[in-house]
Formats: structure tokens, sequence, C-alpha cells
């Protein structure tokens, strides 16, 4: 049973197995290690995910989301600090749309800044957005797994921009605070008809630099209910550190909602429904992608359209049959 | 047989037959529907594009992609005027990243702002960026067909950014055009990250507003000849209209090369295989999630993971071997 390309080496089910214990113990070296076994994908990771899986479900995982530009880093750190004052030991995953390196970089300075007593208690992993979304999506919600099982209380994922990707990634946690800042005008409208639906907690950062009563106010129209749950619309200035008490007390408050109405279990299970179908498709494509290359059907298929006697549509619907026929089954 | 979605209403095949006859004429307002058509989809898009396919092949497509603020709407209005000038019918699609209602308002004032002699023989239409990368790209590689059938000679492909997506559209073209601008620093070389291979020829734009040479310098170090071409980097004020007639010279310069060396058919076969793979694994997606969520075994799967009785990853490959038994061909 072979379906997923060994990208990772041979990580025996021994070693596997004494990494997850490390990782429960909440080892910050297991957790470098378990995290970019998930990451690379093969069979560690499945290895690891069957290890870890058992001990998920107890971290109450945030996503943090916005434009560039609105403070979301600042914002995180503050959010981070107010979390680990109120004595919970915090997880970040921060999705960086740059390269790796200028990313690590960033991501290096920003735990340099951090108070080093902090430091034991939080973990904070940079993940590159470069490659397929599927792919990201599948291993952010791996890495939260494992920040999970290693005895996070919060887990914070923070994303930016309005992606495909982003907004994927952006809504595989049981909160999503969205912040934007005032000044975007036009771009506000823009950002809502994305965000409107995700957010669960509105923030509008950088409040000091101008009244933010019209972004708050436009923000907040348009904002509908869900499921009892109106999204609040807060201010922050957060290099100031100003509001950021507030903003972790409606995310604990929405955790507590959640919980009381048995809505994050609900919801938990509808982002699994996705989360396995999108991951055996995938898996699916990868496998049958390589046999389909090697049929002759295939070339001539293609060489057809090539030479225009056969046309893109008619001919990606004979191919859909094609598909249909390899039964990869076999080679499991 | 039925694998895509009938989702544009019943286009009977005489109507279909009409409508690309008119589009052949460069009819706008067929041209017009028949995009919307490809656009949304459905049997509608696969009867057009088999009736327009064959009488595709002549327009040289030119994607000109970049981040936002570096003038690159006003680099294709004035690229478009320069096309013109020498006698070439123009087709434009903008993909654009804000929502649908602002993107057309900005467009209209695009086309507002254009000499009113050259809009015989200009289209443009924007394209929303929502939805899903692989449904974005085959809309968009349709909208090229169905502009290069209407006899364009010349199909301009506008996007921002560096996403999967934009990435994806500004790759499924003749040749594509890379615009940054002076003073993006660091930013440079993240984006030189994602765009130095894509690249065919790179533009300074605001070469005014400060000394570009450096950005040009550093834009052209890396970049790599590929099969015997240079990109070559220059420097445009697009709003002053400077060095745009040597970009479209440096376009025509690389289209010649292009078909002198045969790389033009070569480059184009290759993307339509990857148009084909994509195409028909979607379509299959399609068919094979609906079946899928009616099995019992799903239901059951789904549970044992919700109930910890099961891990994610394991399920995946559980699965992957279902998604194989699925025989959609029977529908066929």
């Amino acid at each position: 049973m072979k379906y997923v390309p060994e990208r990772t080496g041979n990580q025996g089910s021994s070693l596997v197995s004494d990494l997850a214990s490390r990782v429960l113990k909440g080892d910050h070296r297991a957790l470098a290690k378990a995290i970019s076994i998930v990451e690379s994908g093969g069979i560690g990771r499945r290895r690891l995910i069957h290890e870890l899986y058992p001990r998920t479900g107890k971290a109450f995982t945030v996503g943090i989301t916005g434009p560039t530009g609105t403070g979301k880093s600042t914002l995180v750190d503050k959010t981070i600090q107010e979390f680990r004052r109120r004595g919970r030991k915090v997880g970040v995953l921060a999705i960086d749309p740059s390269s790796p390196y200028t990313g690590g970089a960033l991501l290096g300075d920003r735990i340099r800044m951090m108070d080093h007593s902090l430091e034991r208690e939080v973990y904070i992993r940079s993940m590159a957005s470069r490659g397929d979304v599927g792919g990201l999506a599948r291993a952010a919600i791996n890495t939260i797994r494992v920040l999970d099982a290693a005895g996070m209380d919060i887990v914070i994922v923070e994303t930016v921009g309005a992606g495909q990707t982003e907004v994927q990634v952006a809504t595989a946690v049981d909160a999503t605070v969205v912040v934007v800042m005032p000044q975007l005008g036009d771009e506000v409208q823009a950002f809502k008809a994305g965000f409107n639906e995700i957010g669960d907690i509105f923030v509008v950062n950088k409040a000091d630099i101008t009244n933010p009563s019209k972004t708050m106010f436009n923000v907040a129209s348009g904002l509908q209910e869900k499921s009892g749950w109106r999204p609040p619309v807060l201010k922050t200035v957060a290099i100031k550190g100003t509001g950021v008490p507030s903003l972790v007390d409606s995310i604990e408050k929405f955790q507590k909602f959640l919980d009381d109405h048995g809505i994050r279990e609900e919801r938990r299970n509808k982002r699994l429904e996705s989360e396995l179908i999108e991951a055996a498709f995938s898996d699916f494509y990868t496998e049958t992608v390589t046999r389909l290359k090697q049929e002759k059907s295939w070339q001539h298929l293609l060489g057809q359209v090539a030479k225009k006697e056969l046309d893109p549509e008619t001919a990606a619907s004979k191919l859909v049959k094609a598909i249909a026929r390899l039964d990869v089954s076999e080679n499991a």
C-alpha cells in the first residue's frame, strides 16, 4: 500500500514512536523534527499522525489573518504574550507568503524580540506558502495536530492575504480573527467580500493612526450572526498593546460559546470531511497521473489535440474515462 | 455522457454554432456572450470550444504580471495603444483579484479613458480571481481561445501578484512580461524567487521616480538564458508612454524568436498537456465526490476519524482506494 510518494527517508516505526513520545512531552527539538516530517509528507507523516492523532483535540486553534500592512505580526506577538500572562501554552504557525529565506529571517527577529522567559512555553514555526494549495493546507493542519498533541493550549495560525491558500488555512481552525486597519477605504470593501463569512472576530488594528470609527462601522455593517454568535468588531493598537486583552477575552468568550453549544465539535467534523476528501483526491491524483502518462492512449490523445483533430474539452472528457479505468486500488 | 455539471442552461447545438460563427467574425456582443459561457462552464463551454478550437492558434498571447502598485494597468493600456498603432487587433483579459464589482468599475473607467477610435479593434474583458485556481485557469485559457478565434492578433492577459492562480494564468501564454518598479528593495528579491523562471521580458516601470539602474541590475542578475533567449530588462514610464514602443518591439522580437526556433509550438503542446490533465482530474473530482458522499462506507469512515478510532492519514489512504473503485466511466 503506497499512494504517497516517499520523500522523507525511511523513518522506521520505532523511530517515529520515539519521536512521537518526545512530542507528547512538549520537547521543542522533537516538535521541530515532527513538523518537518509532516510538512514534507510521505510515509513518515502517516506514521507520525497515526501515533499523535489520538492525543489531539485539546488545543483551541485560532487563525489570525488580514491584508499586509495591518500590523498583524505585532498583533500576533502581543496576543501570544497575553495568552502567556494567562498561563496558556502557545504554539504558533506563521504561513509566510515571501521566500523561505526572507521569512525565516523575519521570524528569527520576532523570536529574538520576544521576552526570553516566555521562550520555553511558546513554540513558533513558519511555513512558506509556495507550492500547491492543497499541500500547504494539509501540512498546516498536520502541524496544528503536532502542536496540539505537544500540549499547547492555544495554537495560533497566522496568514496574510485573501488568496485561496490563505483562506483555506485561515479556516482550518476553531476561531478566525480578521485584522484590518483604518484608511483602507475601498480595500475594506473588497476585503470584506472575501472575509465577511470566515471571520468570528474582527479587529481594526493601528486604531491610533486615525479615527477608526468609520472603518469599524464599515466592517460591522453586513456582518451576520452565525449560529447565535455576532462577530464583534474590536479596535487595537498592537504596538502599544492597547486592546489586546479585550481581543484575548473575545477569543476565550468565543471558545466558551463554541463549547457550550457543541459547535466546536460540529465545525471540526465538517473540516475533517473536507480534509479527508482533499487529501484522498490529492493522493489519488499523484498516483494516477504517473500511471496515466505511461499509457500510449494518452500520447495519442495529446497528439490529436495538438493537431487540432480534437478539441481540449472533448479530450478532457475522454480522459476522465481513462482516469476512472486506471484501477490504482490494485496497487494496494 | 455528463461529467461536467450543467450550469449555463441548455445552449442547443445550433444556437452555439450561430454564436460561434458570430465570434469568428469578431462581433463584440457575441464575444461577450461566448466568454460568459466558457467562464461558467458546463456543456455550453464544451460545445463552443468544440466549434472554435479548430480556428485558434493565430493570436500571439502575452501575459503581463507583477506586484500591485507597479503601474501595470497603465502599462497594459499603453501597450494596447502601441499595438493598435502597429495595426494589430488586441484582446485583453484582466484577471482581477478584487471583488467583481470594484473590478468592473475600474475596468469601465479604463475603457472610457481609452481613445474611442480604438474601441472597435480592442476587446477588454475582466474576470474575478475568486474561486478555485483550476477553474479560473481553465476559464482564462478558454477565454484566450475565444479571443484568438475572433481574429485578435494579440491577446494580453493581465494578472496581479505571485499567487498560484496568477502564476498559472500568467504562464498560460506565449510570452510572459514581468513588471516591477524601482525602490522595491527586498521585495524585488522575494518577487524574483517566484518570477525569475516565468519571465521572458522584464520591465522596470515608473523608472522616473528614482534612478532605476539598481533595480534593473537586481532584476537582471540571476536571469538565465532559456533555449537561447536572454530575457531583456527594459525601463518604462508607462504614464508618459516612455519605453512602451521598445517593450512592444521586444514582444515582437520574442514572437519571431519563438517561431523561428519552433519553440512556440513546443511550449503550446506542453501547456496543452497540463491543461488536459488538470481539466480531466477536475471533472473526475466533481463527478466522483458526489458519488463518494452517497456511499455509506464514507459516513462510516468519517465517523471513525471523528471518534479518533482512525487517524486522518490512514483514512485518506483508505479513501483513495474507495475513489479508485467508483467507476464513473459506467456513467458515460
